[in-house]
Order: structure tokens, then C-alpha cells, then sequence
């Protein structure tokens, strides 16, 4: 997965770090960006403080190719993320006449008071990321993408950003899964494996459910042909321990 | 929240970056370092890469007050976690004699293979943390705890972890909601709500729920009358807005 661009998650908000909110963002972002080729590589979760999201912006689109923010783009005192990423560039914030005239047009008379043009107020240079749910757009600014936390309005984003992005290949995965193994049986031999397909990734997840318990072992990367090749490799490993090798992924 | 201790977390795995697992660790521990009074201020999910852990590990370490790592302490070549804390702190990765008790006891002769007893294998100077649930233990080495990715056994190895540490003063939390309000409707006041209470932070939450849309305002310190003030404000800021303030928390 060499030849891919990377890409870091930026979660802005005091709401995950409090443990107030379940993130239900990363999941369906790292999802995403491996359909498209551009591999997560890092999430932080940072709270409300500028300092921290303008040093860790700075840190992360110097770090990666691709920079994805969710978070604090909303009407309220507390949104501060996209003055804090045109201060990390350096750059005038300043109202966006695209996003106004949607806002604009989207409340009545009167009631797209100041703290809403907040919402249409961003880094001189950003273009918009539509959104189709509630109007108010997210941003790109150089290889940073700015979206909203709440998970339906992200997602729209993320939908309406990702054809405009270059990935590279997709990242593809192949699964066998053995209940009643313990990963502690088979390390040696999966080790091996992976010395033998270094341009794959190969993991061991152990699992622990209702009905049973088991190991999950994945291979990721750009080749079919050489997860195909893991995958049979890992499924003679486990028959050779006694147990019974099944494709896929064990449901959850 | 200025008097607390601050924590990290360090969520180690490519399968949380690749989407292939929805984390279940980060609210749990978010929680629970509220109770006792560690808010955590940072996450970052991490791969399996031991420069990335090392520096990460060695930035955290110095950053903030106490560092909790989950996953990567298992017995296959992906678990690189134990080996790793151990170059950051620039010590032997070395058999622990009591967790190598632990673990011998546990398998069957002749079961205690090289893999396994890679678990058994510490920074030297790590103290131990129990696992009732699958023996393995997690262990601290100064000010870092390195826990299981496993949220049962995670979650075993905080309980038996959080009465060892010294926090500050618990972070409590007071919640009014109201149905229908749209945040920028209340923007202006709730700003000058959070200036009155600067020791508190002040969020504003709004949700999509199959049921009803709002928006939830949160305070959150460590003054329990402070919180009930500003909660006593927030409400009588909803119903100006002809809005009906609800307390606590709308249903997930």
C-alpha cells in the first residue's frame, strides 16, 4: 500500500473525550477512504482548545496527503474549528459569499443572525463540501477537509468530497476466522505468512461473543491475487491446528 | 477541571484505522477517568508500526500525566505493543517472573509456547495489572498503562487499574435539552452563558434522533453548584425561545 496517499482523522470536540458521545465517525470515514484508495493512518481525538486544533492541523497536513476534520463547524460558541484551521494557514477567516447566499436563503427574514454566519464565515481559499441536509457547508482548504461531527450531515459530506479526491488503488481484505482457536496456537505459523507476503498487512483478532469465542485473521492490500494466496495459506495453518478454517469474517 | 491530572489514550491497531472495527474503548475509558477524576484530554488511534508507537508513546508520556494504551499485547507478530513501550522508556524487554508464573500456570505442559510467553515478556520495572478474564496481565511502566484491545478484557484490567491511581476531583456534568430548538437560535445567549462560568465548559449538542431533533447544552466541571447555576441559566435561555427545557440528557 505504498504508492497510496495517506490520510489523518482530526475528531474535534469535548463531547468524545468526556465520553459523553459514542463516535460513530471514524468507522465510516476509514471505511470510505479505503474504498477510495487513501488509507487512514492516524485519528485524534482533541478537544475545544485552539491552540491544540491549530498545532495539531499545522502537525497533520504536513504529516499526511489528506487531513479530515470533523467537528465545530456549527452556529454556537463552542464551534471554533474553522477559524482555528484558517489560523493554522495562516490566513484571513472571513465570510464566504457562496455559503452565505445558501444560508441566507435558507432562513427566514431576520434569522440568519450573527452566530449563523459563523457558519458561512471560513479560511480565505476554502471551497465548499456540500451539504444536502442542513445546508450549512463544509470546506477544503489545501489538503485539509473540514466536515461536520454529527454523523448524518458528515456522511453527506464525505459522500459529496470523496469523488473529487485521487486515491490510490483500494485497499482490499480477505478474512478466515476460526471459533474455539486461541491466536496463541497458530503465531508462529501466521508469522511466517506474513514474512512471506510483506506488502500485505496481516492481522489476528482475537474475538470474544455471545456464541462463541475465536480468532479472525485479515490480510490487507492492494493485491487480490496475494490476500487470495494469505488467505489459503491461513486456511491450511488452521486445519493443520485441528480446527475448522471459515471464510469471511465471523458475524458480529 | 484546571487541578486535575490529564490523561491520554493510545488506541493501537490497524483494525480500528481500517474501519474493520467499530472502537469500543474510548467512551469506556472516557468515563471512567472522569470518575476519578483524570479527564482525558487526548486519543489517537495508531498503527502497528513500532516508530509510530515509540514516538507516540515517548510525545504522550511527556505531555500529559498519565498515558493509557489499549491493544497489541497478544501473542501474534501484529502485537508489537509491550516490546515497544519498553524502547520508548529506553529499558530491557524482559521475562516478568510473575507474569511468567501467571501464564505457566495457565496452559496445559508443553502449551506455554514461544508465542505465549511473549506476554510474559515486560519492559523491566513494569508492575503488573490483573486479568481475571483471560490471565494475561496489562502492566505500568511510570506513568503509562498498557492494557488489552479486547474491550472485555480492557475493561476488567481498568477496574482493577483506576483505585491505583490519584486523580483530582470527579468531572461532573449537568444537561438540559430542548425538542425542536435549533442551536442558533440560543448562540448568542449561551455564549455569554459560558463567559459567566469560565471554570465550566459549556457545549452545545445538537441531535437527529428518529423521534425528535434538538439540541442538548452540557456543563461540565468540577463545581456541582456552579453547574447548577449555569443549568438553571440554560433554561430559563431555552424557554425565552419559547422552547420547553427538559433536564438531563434527550434519550439515545
Amino acid at each position: 500500500m505504498s504508492q497510496n496517499p495517506t490520510a489523518c482523522l482530526l475528531v474535534i470536540g469535548n463531547e468524545v473525550l468526556s465520553g459523553r458521545t459514542q463516535d460513530a465517525n471514524i468507522k465510516f470515514i476509514a471505511v470510505g477512504l479505503g474504498e477510495i484508495g487513501i488509507p487512514l493512518r492516524e485519528v485524534r481525538v482533541i478537544p475545544d482548545i485552539p491552540e491544540t486544533i491549530i498545532a495539531t492541523v499545522n502537525e497533520a497536513r504536513a504529516k499526511f496527503d489528506h487531513v479530515f476534520t470533523t467537528g465545530g463547524i456549527g452556529p454556537t460558541h463552542d464551534d471554533i474549528t474553522s477559524e482555528c484551521v484558517a489560523a493554522a494557514f495562516g490566513v484571513p477567516w472571513e465570510p464566504h459569499p457562496e455559503a452565505w447566499a445558501r444560508l441566507d436563503a435558507r432562513y427566514a427574514p431576520g434569522e440568519f443572525n450573527a452566530a449563523r454566519q459563523r457558519m458561512a464565515t471560513m479560511p480565505r481559499g476554502a471551497t465548499l463540501i456540500d451539504n444536502e441536509i442542513s445546508t450549512a457547508p463544509g470546506f477544503t482548504i489545501g489538503n485539509v477537509h473540514v466536515m461536520a461531527g454529527v454523523p448524518r450531515i458528515m456522511q453527506a459530506m464525505f459522500r459529496n468530497l470523496a469523488p473529487t479526491l485521487t486515491g490510490g488503488p483500494p485497499i482490499r481484505m480477505g478474512a478466515v476466522h476460526a471459533k474455539g482457536l486461541a491466536e496463541g496456537r497458530i503465531a508462529d505459523g501466521l508469522a511466517a505468512i506474513q514474512s512471506r507476503f510483506p506488502a500485505l498487512d496481516i492481522g489476528s483478532y482475537p474475538y470474544y461473543r455471545p456464541d462463541a469465542n475465536g480468532v479472525a485473521l485479515i490480510a490487507k492490500g492492494n493485491d487480490p491475487d496475494a490476500i487470495a494466496a494469505a488467505c489459503a495459506e491461513i486456511t491450511t495453518l488452521i486445519a493443520s491446528c485441528g480446527a475448522t478454517p471459515i471464510q469471511g469474517e465471523p458475524l458480529a
